[in-house]
């Protein structure tokens, strides 16, 4: 069997990757009317008279809202609530494999910004955090900025977020391998899209140089037509020489590629073209060039999304811990401060001696990867006065 | 310490009576690649080709939403989605507890009926079920039916339907142990709440003779100005020989009491004017009259909502083992004819040599009574030909 019905098979004898379960038995007269009534009603007094004891004497104290409206769900695309639930699940079980921490998925029936945003804030007293996810650009933006104003829990879309935080650790490391200055690298990013936008803007913020995006129509530049919110807000602090053309143009001379895009785009050529170039492509499953043709080209360190492949660049290693930490503190928000720290626990991770063309992250299946992060994350929020406990 | 401080201790303790747990371990690369990506891509293609497939395949095969707008939780009243939630997850550690039924509690943040059943409506394909819970009459009532028609998954509202199988099942043994005929009982329920006109409904479903509605007010009759949309349909198939008067007034010759309302609403003197009176006094925690006050009144069978008096009428009795069977055959819903299968089954977990005055049902920590009733409600599906496997 090959990995698809591997997984279908397992997905159809586990009936769910997710459980919910009780964390005391109930089995007594006395465990119900402790559990159940009447002495359930003590609580929900005491949360009555202070909202905020809500965060320890519920579930929400550890719980993160995994949440989608099914319209960019992996490759797939726009596949509905139903079908996007495996990939929910499996993200629920990856918060609570790496981080001990409860997720729950849902998905919502709708592609309407209004009503997405409207859904979201009515459920969210229920949890600790949302986790946005597989939701299609550029309706991610406004749902995530709106939902933010709202909420008084972190809101984190993590197919922006996450996979900027985890690109950008393993940027800070790829440039210490090949003696890089950050302020002085040209890095093009190709796929302008909820990843690559929120990228840029994390590679800007930690200090990187000159930041050129890329999109189907080549490279985006300050005052182009036809950008949408997202992208006409990065036009503004990205591609500073303002360069027009395509890809290929854009990599010329260029110290990195991220490529958040689709199969097959970059040649060996075209990387022979950079400066001693650091090739991210993590277009999945099919990277947009493959390791052994970048290597022709000259790539100094190569990393893909693929675990077959070394520097593998999963966002696993990213949002269980991130939640962790923000919940651990009861943050109200993950702050660009608390990406930037994630991203360099997340690099320092890998020991200054071990570190190597071939060895830039640590691996994804690293269990001890979620409590630096979450350590970090939590120390940040202190230093910000965010912390709440 | 009392009941009171205990439970507040252990919420404290607990941080949450449910947790979210992983089904599977997620140690290796290869767990990765079943559990995630890219594995997980497979059943999600093939919920994309057959929704059905989505209740095999993801864990709405055996999950319940247990949802609330907070507005009528226990005696508390409306205390809002956040002070809600340690009843919710009372709730959802009960269905776990006694039918192996995952369930997860969302608290809802309006009382708007629109909004209320659109929040509700756009995350119902993330369930296999919905358990709605302390809504307050009559907005209940809307809220129910609006979502029965636009989901395709049971709704239920337990505080209306659980409430009324129990008594139903009560009401059976009661009339069996006094020897009274069903068809000729006069019942009075006092409290036209949602419980209340459920069970009045449910009673007349099953054949018992003449119920008695009384409010506030006094006795509900056909015609009377101010019924809310529940009160007023019930209004039509009650009282059918359009009395009027008080709760006293109505109790005289009755065969039967079923209170959903006060405490201390009902008198010895009053018990005694009823005909070999079956006294189901539920109010929670002091009933409408105590039990030693009835029997000074002459009640032949006297049933509460309290584990310390013999025959609790407790609900969750009920709700674990209808869901568990609804699940269990894909039922669409849960029909007035599961219901009153529920009931009769429930009933007849008690034996007929050991009936009496003090056992006309089995224990609330009965653990075998939830499978008897998902037997029973799978089984009433099958013949009503709603069963979807």
């Amino acid at each position: 069997m090959d990995v698809n019905e591997q997984a279908l098979k397992l997905h159809y004898d586990l009936h769910g990757k997710i459980e919910v379960v009780t964390r005391r038995p109930i089995e007594t007269r006395e465990d119900l009317s402790l559990m159940y009534t009447p002495g359930v009603a003590e609580p929900c007094r005491v949360i009555v008279q202070n909202y905020e004891e809500s965060f320890r004497l519920t579930r929400r104290s550890n719980l993160v809202a995994v949440i989608t409206d099914g319209s960019a769900v992996l490759g797939l695309g726009d596949i509905g609530p139903a079908a996007g639930m495996p990939v929910m699940e499996g993200k629920c079980a990856l918060f609570k494999a790496f981080a001990g921490v409860d997720a729950f998925p849902i998905c919502v029936d709708t592609k309407d910004v209004d009503k997405l945003v409207e859904t979201i804030y009515l459920i969210s007293k229920s949890f600790g955090g949302i986790n946005l996810e597989d939701i299609a650009a550029p309706r991610c933006f406004e749902v995530e900025r709106r939902l933010k104003e709202l909420c008084d829990i972190p809101v984190f879309h993590d197919d922006q977020h996450g996979t900027a935080i985890v690109v950008a650790a393993a940027m800070l490391n790829a440039a210490k391998v090949t003696g890089k200055t950050l302020g002085q690298m040209k890095i093009v990013i190709n796929g302008a899209g909820a990843a690559g936008i929120a990228i840029g803007k994390l590679l800007i913020s930690m200090g990187f140089g000159n930041i050129v995006m890329c999109d189907l129509g080549g490279i985006i530049c300050e005052g182009d037509q036809g950008l949408n919110a997202g992208q006409e807000e990065i036009s503004h602090i990205s591609n500073l020489k303002h360069e027009h053309g395509t890809l290929a143009d854009a990599l010329k001379g260029a110290d990195a590629f991220v490529g958040v895009s689709r199969p097959n785009l970059v040649t060996a050529q075209m990387v022979s073209t950079m400066n001693r170039g650091i090739v991210f492509a993590m277009a999945n499953p099919t990277p947009e060039i493959m390791p052994d043709e970048a290597k022709k080209g000259g790539a100094a360190v190569i990393g893909t999304g693929r675990s077959d492949f070394p520097n593998q660049i999963n966002n696993v290693l990213v949002f269980p811990g991130v939640f962790k930490g923000a919940l651990a503190v009861r943050a109200r928000e993950i702050t660009e401060g608390m990406k930037m720290r994630a991203a360099r626990a997340l690099a320092a991770l890998v020991p200054e001696d071990k570190l190597s063309a071939d060895y830039i992250l640590p691996s994804a299946l690293d269990k001890t990867v979620a409590d630096a992060i979450a350590d970090a994350v939590a120390q940040e929020a202190r230093e910000q006065g965010i912390a709440r406990i």
